[in-house]
């Protein structure tokens, strides 16, 4: 009996070979020998779905040599990324042209939104939208629905058939805004309260109350929002802050009482841990005091605040020692112009260059990963190698085009900083064409077919 | 005899269809309408590498309806692009982490740029470069190589085995640089009369006197280069300016006597028609008008402006109505982060954006074919696909990724606003992946030969 057992359990074992990059602290505060975790020859043991045994190879083959180990040489595999903000059904409409923040919602994103109230379309979209996450290595995202909750019945549904961990929620959105996709306060609260009901907790899934801003959401709405996270303590808050110049400036009119745009989701019991706030781009210096204190996360979304013009963020303020804040990296297709975070890291580094501050590319890949994981509280389950965390990784080629194959050299790194040059290619030159593999819960989920190769 | 004759013409014939895009005036300075040609069903008619005929097929397939015809059906078809700053030498050290211009040129490039004194390693680098060129769809370049007349002939043996157009030239450089990198102004001189003598309008070689910038040159180098000028009077002089705040301030010690960065170059004769000057991120409005007056020209690198953190480009100021100056795309690699004359494009969409400028997809075009031939003066016989110009130009596949097929539907655009929003998700989503094919005068020289479709 025992034997069989064990012999049962022996089969549902298997192994992932290669040079493994993940972080076991965060690379702002501490050295980058304290956080980045490099196994240049290393093995990741997965049962059920999740991380059994990690280590190096050498270590671990005496125990684990039985079981069927995939091999990846030359290649680096690394925790699945995470998304901390995404807007699904604006998958279509990624590179519309020539407005900024306020515009570009007016003349853009409520005309396609407009589309999701077919369920089947929406859930067309939600599966190319998956498509493209996995195939740019991204395992979890923080997902914007539209208004109407078939949207979210048919972002969850698809997330679900592909055993995703994912957070999304209908967007509340009472005023400013055209009335098709005009929500009440009170059928917003009942609509998104169903929702949580049914989808909040369903095996990987998890919900947010997502008003869409403070410009969209009458006080009422956004007390309403803030009575559910109190009626349902763990869901999220995801919304967005303080993107663009004209944006704070119609807040600070359409809240005269308010200190500020942070204010408004404050005075509303919004701002705590589980929210998370995209953009921050003109945030104060007491809004960041805030958003530590409260243990809330901010989702810096480079590609987005370039492509509408919205600003610079200050990384080196939200990372601050006297008062850090959760950060995580966001694409925000559509406003975003890829689904890549590498290319959101690129942009990232960028932006930051401009500030004269230098954003390493370890530092770029923690937010991407467990620094993600942190900002939506998920690092219990996803975000590194840890032994039981949730078996979401990608296999990642550094060599994936010409150009790469070039620069770099098929050997891999044998430390620090040799890695740094390596992974700082894969963030300045990477799209989804690096990412060999994505893995859900142990199961491949995307696999490159076909590279150009001369 | 005559029937010979017309046969073996015949013969020589052969026609491209498709959707053709190309600038036959400035968008910046008369309307859209009156710059953009369009021919949504068009016929270009090939002979000896030239443009025979080009018209709506309609039009011109009762003359040429016998020859043989390449269709290139839902594809946009434009005028190869044109590259107005590059480093050769700098193809395998893209991506170097973490500085600025002065620190990254002592870190990463000088280091770099030694090997190119094998003429062998260098050869096999001018084919990789030129390999990336094609790959992206760049047909003409404007090109640094490094201080070895070597590292030239190498260059210049790869492009003219390929019938390409190109401009290069050897960096004159006596101060300021590792003494194995250095020449002297006399030996630069010498050096740089015998490179021209054997390369200049060899075929379609064109020679660029090439003081890599002020701080690398003394005086008595700039005026030889100045003197070379004179010599040669339609050789081309390709160098830096303005680029970053520590540099001017530099050139503001090294040249006291000088009125602003430009004017040590001025000071030396080399601001002139032919001129083209790298950057430009932190000319005065002085500046500006001494480029507009003398004819010469800026190459606008945005990836790598950012990527170094030298500041955001004034394209209005460039292109304004009272000093209008030559502008064209570079890409700047390495320290441009792609060879992708659309992903440059792409930065320079962000960075008018975050001025508050709009890039139309259309003038951002126009940049990267005419407006670059207009900078290079070689819009006699490249830019676009009047009659007689050289028959360099590439297949664009707007459906070339999964997410740009689903953005972008497969017909063909019937008016300007339609293609507007079709280029535009080239603009901002495409990379070499979009390139489908590249043909020099008439050949074709790169196919992109798989891509991933599920």
């Amino acid at each position: 009996m025992s034997f069989l057992k064990s012999q049962s359990s022996q089969l549902q074992l298997k192994g992932i070979r290669g040079a493994f990059l993940d972080f076991i602290d965060d690379p702002f505060y501490v050295s980058e020998a304290e956080s980045v975790r490099y196994v240049a020859d290393g093995l990741l043991v997965l049962a059920d779905g999740k991380v059994e045994a990690f280590g190096a190879y050498g270590d671990l083959c005496a125990e684990y040599g039985e079981i069927a180990i995939t091999h990846y040489p030359n290649r680096l595999i690394m925790p699945g990324f995470i998304d901390t903000h995404i807007h699904y059904p604006q998958t279509g409409m990624i590179a519309a042209y020539g407005e900024q923040l306020l515009e570009w919602l007016n003349q853009y994103t409520f005309p396609t939104e407009q589309k999701f109230k077919d369920k089947a379309y929406a859930r067309n979209v939600a599966e190319i939208f998956l498509d493209e996450l996995l195939r740019n290595g991204t395992t979890t995202a923080l997902v914007f629905a539209c208004v109407f909750p078939q949207s979210v019945d048919a972002f969850f549904e698809a997330a679900e058939g592909r055993n995703l961990c994912m957070i999304a929620g209908k967007v509340m959105m009472d005023r400013n805004a055209p009335a098709a996709l005009c929500d009440t306060a009170e059928s917003s609260y009942q609509e998104t309260k169903a929702l949580i009901q049914k989808w909040h907790r369903r095996g990987r899934l998890r919900y947010a109350v997502t008003p869409r801003f403070a410009i969209t959401s009458t006080d009422e709405q956004l007390r309403l929002a803030g009575q559910l996270l109190q009626e349902f303590p763990d869901v999220y808050l995801h919304t967005h802050v303080s993107e663009n110049v004209d944006e704070v400036a119609w807040v600070k009119e359409l809240f005269p009482d308010c200190q500020g745009y942070l204010d408004t989701y404050a005075q509303a019991g919004l701002v705590k841990e589980r929210s998370i706030f995209a953009h921050g781009v003109h945030l104060s210096d007491q809004e960041f005091q805030r958003l530590s204190e409260a243990g809330a996360a901010v989702a810096l979304c480079h590609t987005s605040s370039l492509f509408l013009g919205s600003g610079l963020f200050k990384i080196e303020q939200a990372k601050s020692t006297e008062y850090p804040v959760k950060v995580g990296l966001g694409t925000d297709v559509g406003a975003g112009t890829s689904f890549s975070l590498l290319q959101t890291a690129n942009e990232a580094y960028k932006v930051a260059q401009l500030r004269h501050q230098t954003l390493s590319p370890f530092k770029a890949l923690f937010l991407a990963t467990l620094g993600g994981a942190r900002a939506l509280c998920l690092d219990d389950t996803i975000g590194n190698f840890d032994l039981g965390k949730a078996a979401d990784f990608i296999v990642l080629d550094p060599r994936a085009t010409p150009l790469m194959a070039f620069r770099n050299a098929p050997d891999t790194p044998r430390d620090l900083t040799e890695l740094a040059d390596r992974v700082f290619s894969l963030v300045m030159m990477g799209d989804d064409r690096v990412v060999e593999a994505t893995y859900i819960l142990g199961e491949l989920a995307h696999e490159r077919t076909n590279l150009e190769s001369e």
